[in-house]
């Protein structure tokens, strides 16, 4: 498989991932493809639901590399769902229109715990055709992110089984029955994990775990019921990918900035933070040891160009001046947003992001 | 007027906002008047509408001692809506039924905004008239605490209509006029100052400013957008109520744990913190200054009452021992929620709660 692979032609994300200098700092998005670009809602359209796209190895194909085509964007991230992994576990997942995620059964009793396992990998084969078929069609272009739920994201959908304004069933869980719910969040681990590394080895070059809801819980219980368990998955993840090389991770926990000491003790090369978060502050904390991902508000994407290159060199400076020498490693930064790219977003004002970032991102390493 | 009120009989919440000893930690719940309670349900059917029993003074001062009379609960708040004030600027306050807060005008553009002024007090009556029943109603059992929404917090309100769950509306005009924005909220400043200050004027003893939407602006942003009027609000606040007391003010910002230290300047009494900040760190940066109110997670309340009180236990040692020294002010607690109380909490799970305080409260003191 090795072979079939193209060389990289544009590193400067996998550099900072690995905390070494480049000429810019790179930036991607997080749902970078998605429907604010009406050429995914195109292909959208064709496949008839998001599920139908995201299991369709061309389609997923299609809407990945689409941002690249309109953007100078420094990564590509495989288009796919967080909620997979449940899927393939049993809980039925679908997308009512307008509606968001919703599983045919939760998980809320020991019964249903009991009944949980680490799904067959061959449930999810579609997700890692779509990883392989990325690259390829990648070509060696900028490299491609994997990713998955962090096991305490995932237990907040299949004990709700839905999004949540208030997480209370599956707090109701944790606090009244902890051994169910630490029960259900080892098989998620366990799970993810294989799911990662089989991203892994179908060609990603670096994988993130989305901790989405890890910003809900109490000081405690963040450290108990999500980090423990996003540090299981570490634990046992790949470190080399098909190509011989190493293969960052990236942790991101929306709403974590209290526990980025914490956070910094994780055994992983990237930390992803929200807009929250000072960076220079993050960076004194955790620059030694990890390269920082984030983190500007994407509503800053709905004020005019000049507004969001204001915001974007904000954002940069806050980091500072990233580490610059070629021979050594060193604080390191990878541009994103804190969130998701709304599909508000005009595609225009992108542009002035993406160009903004690549052009301070220069002048402040001048 | 002053005759009029009765001692106070119980006055550990305000000797903790004073950073005073007490016998042990006073404990009050945001929201505490609330659709958990049968007999709140049954006098807001007899009003007929959430406004409707906002509206009523005799209604109002109903509910909000209604909970005093299931609880050991050592404060009382006004029960009334954080959105009052920009109602009687004449944007068109509604509550449908189970759909939360709208305005039948918003707030985008500048013709908007220079139609906004500070409301003419006397349209806010209702609210001031509740204060002084509800304090006679009260009798001196416990001190009544005013409140207001924060000036971002009631501008995201004005700017988005309704409730949001991207702040997309606020957040552009925010980005994209910042000059409108702060013309905008120092409006609102002036009038949550005045409004607070008729409160305190009609026998408020404490007021709370809830910034619950403060979380969501990005690092710099809070500063400049929320806390910089939060300040404003501040420093027009009468320092002494009625009865010749100084009356303490508390500054509660959701989601706000990262901007602890900013807040520790703050010029008020006590700082609300939610569940994702650990109170013992929270009392080694501003415990010399400030007294914390807060911050259980509550969804506890759904757990059984063992696990309420085990966490209860939590609660009160992650904030250690507190102050004791009868002859000197020292750090202070006084126990809260992080946010208000669910509509589908189990009253006698409150009991539970309310019941872990007092008598852990006096074991971590003896």
């Amino acid at each position: 498989m090795t072979a079939s692979f193209a060389p990289l032609a544009n590193d400067r994300f996998l550099r900072a991932c690995r905390r070494q200098a480049s000429d810019t700092t790179p930036v991607w998005l997080m749902r970078q493809a998605g429907r604010y670009l009406p050429e995914y809602k195109a292909t959208r359209a064709r496949a008839g639901s998001f599920m139908g796209l995201a299991t369709n190895v061309d389609y997923a194909t299609e809407v990945t590399l689409q941002p690249l085509e309109r953007f100078d964007l420094d990564a590509a991230i495989l288009f796919s769902d967080i909620l997979t992994v449940p899927d393939a576990m049993g809980l039925g997942l679908s997308f009512a229109e307008g509606e968001g995620p919703r599983f045919a059964q939760v998980v809320r009793d020991e019964a249903a715990v009991a009944r949980l396992a680490v799904p067959d990998m061959d449930k999810l084969r579609y997700v890692f055709d779509a990883v392989t078929s990325i690259r390829r069609a990648l070509n060696g272009r900028v490299p491609l992110i994997g990713f998955s739920g962090s096991p305490w994201t995932l237990a907040c959908y299949m004990v709700e089984g839905k999004g949540s304004d208030d997480y209370r069933q599956v707090k109701t869980l944790m606090y009244a029955r902890p051994d169910l719910m630490h029960r259900l969040l080892a098989v998620n681990a366990d799970a993810v994990a294989q799911y990662l590394n089989a991203q892994i080895d179908a060609g990603a070059q670096a994988v993130m775990v989305f901790d989405s809801w890890g910003g809900v819980l109490a000081d405690g219980c963040f450290q108990d019921f999500s980090l423990a368990y996003t540090r299981r998955v570490l634990a046992q993840l790949k470190r080399t990918g098909v190509d011989g090389q190493d293969v960052p991770r990236i942790v991101f926990t929306k709403g974590g900035g209290l526990w980025l000491s914490d956070m910094g003790a994780l055994d992983c090369e990237v930390l992803g933070l929200d807009w929250t978060v000072n960076l220079g502050r993050a960076r004194a904390l955790v620059g030694d040891t990890k390269a920082l991902q984030g983190n500007i508000d994407p509503n800053v994407l709905f004020a005019p160009p000049a507004a969001i290159e204001a915001q974007v060199r904000a954002v940069l400076e806050s980091f500072g001046r990233p580490h610059t020498d070629a021979a050594s490693t060193g604080a390191t930064h990878v541009f994103n947003l804190g969130h998701g790219i709304s599909q508000h977003t005009p595609p225009e004002h992108v542009s002035a992001l993406v160009e903004a970032v690549h052009a301070h991102g220069r002048r402040i390493r001048a």
